[in-house]
């Protein structure tokens, strides 16, 4: 899979990347990442993206030409034109069914947007998705693009061993994590459960399903909901974990 | 204000944020952020810093010693203890509320996890904030430890000039931005609204909060929601936008 991130901050994008399993997936040939400048687009003399808000307004907006002629320069002309994603609080909120509907592109084009926006023509003219990871602001699109590309191949074949897999997969489900330990078995004067050690495992996954039940209702009241509806519906549904 | 981000991938860190307005705020020495490599700390002669999860399950967890010590290195032993954040999918879904929060902290630790995830018992003994970046699983904590950085950072007094932070200000409104064009006033035969060039700044602000009404109900049916429920407690309150 190949994602062409446009953005005026290239070197934001590369480096932040490269030390996960992206870069590890990146080096297998798994995953393609281009970081294309912006800047290297416009045919002002000065090297000027940005430009005035008619109308009046605060701040500058990216102008529509340098946008469309680095989306042009990414873009196959024989292939159908890929999915484009614009990086913005208005969009869509990204979450993991979104990832792994992206996963299934062959190439995505991801534009990072900053000062007050872009000019509205040539969203238009180009943008088919536009997705915000969360409510809140950040100075520029480069950290949700980072953050989209991660999860997104998380969901590509191969990238992933079958453990990390697994705990993609698992993310699915209402309940919370249960907590873990590992060595010591005595840390600063705290103790493994005892459990834990038994050797039991029928006994540990009980407690971990409890841990797991007790943590979503203390913490996120609204996924202890949709796991009790579930339960109501399907009362012999084992039900799974979410992991980190 | 000064960021800890203890964390097995430190040059993630610091090449993603220098580009952005929290770089030139570090120049300016108005946010200190420090990347601390919780390998440093371990007491292992190999160097490791995981093991495996007692009670059986895929993955490796990052062990408690390690953590607390690099921990243990950043905490200043005269001070009150700083809020030390975890990143993680279980947590309170970070906010804009929270990043105004977190903003009046004069320190701020904020913890990466990575592999399956931390041993329970350094997790109590240190954490006192939880959070999430949205319901999606990333490969581990440094980029939402970024988007927190940046996120925090913007209501620092001084991080941002008066255009900017007016940006920031606007986001807490339940109407997402309007259309914004800039020049040329006709781009690939597309032109500008006429309104936004009339110099009618009364018809220009009118138009503006139609689309942005229009915009809101079509694309975040929750956020619409909230302004028709304050449009009718507040008939004559003037609606402010969400803006990037």
């Amino acid at each position: 899979m190949k994602f062409h991130v446009l953005t005026l901050f290239p070197e934001m994008i590369t480096g932040a990347l490269s030390a996960s399993i992206i870069g590890k997936a990146m080096e297998r040939g798994q995953i393609e990442l281009e970081a294309v400048n912006i800047r290297d687009y416009t045919l002002d003399k000065h090297k000027k993206v940005d430009d005035y808000t008619y109308g009046g307004g605060a701040g500058m907006l990216m102008a529509a030409q340098p946008v469309y002629d680095a989306y042009q320069a990414v873009v196959c002309q024989d292939k159908p034109k890929p999915r484009t994603i614009y990086v913005t609080p208005q969009g869509a909120t990204f979450n993991q069914e979104m990832a792994k509907e992206f996963a299934m592109e062959e190439e995505l084009v991801i534009l990072c947007g900053h000062y007050e926006g872009i000019d509205e023509r040539v969203l238009e003219e180009i943008v088919t998705d536009y997705v915000s990871i969360g409510d809140y602001v950040l100075t520029g699109g480069e950290l949700p693009a980072m953050v989209m590309v991660d999860a997104i191949a998380r969901f590509v074949p191969g990238v992933l061993n079958n453990d990390e897999s697994a705990m993609t997969e698992s993310f699915h489900d209402d309940l919370l994590e249960y907590p873990q330990y590992t060595r010591p078995a005595v840390w600063m004067g705290k103790e493994v459960p005892a459990i834990l050690l038994s050797g039991d495992h029928k006994k540990v996954e009980e407690w971990r399903l409890e841990q797991s039940v007790k943590r979503t209702r203390e913490r996120r009241p609204d996924l202890y909901a949709l796991y009790e509806a579930r339960q109501a519906l399907i009362p012999k549904k084992k039900p799974r974990r979410k992991k980190f």
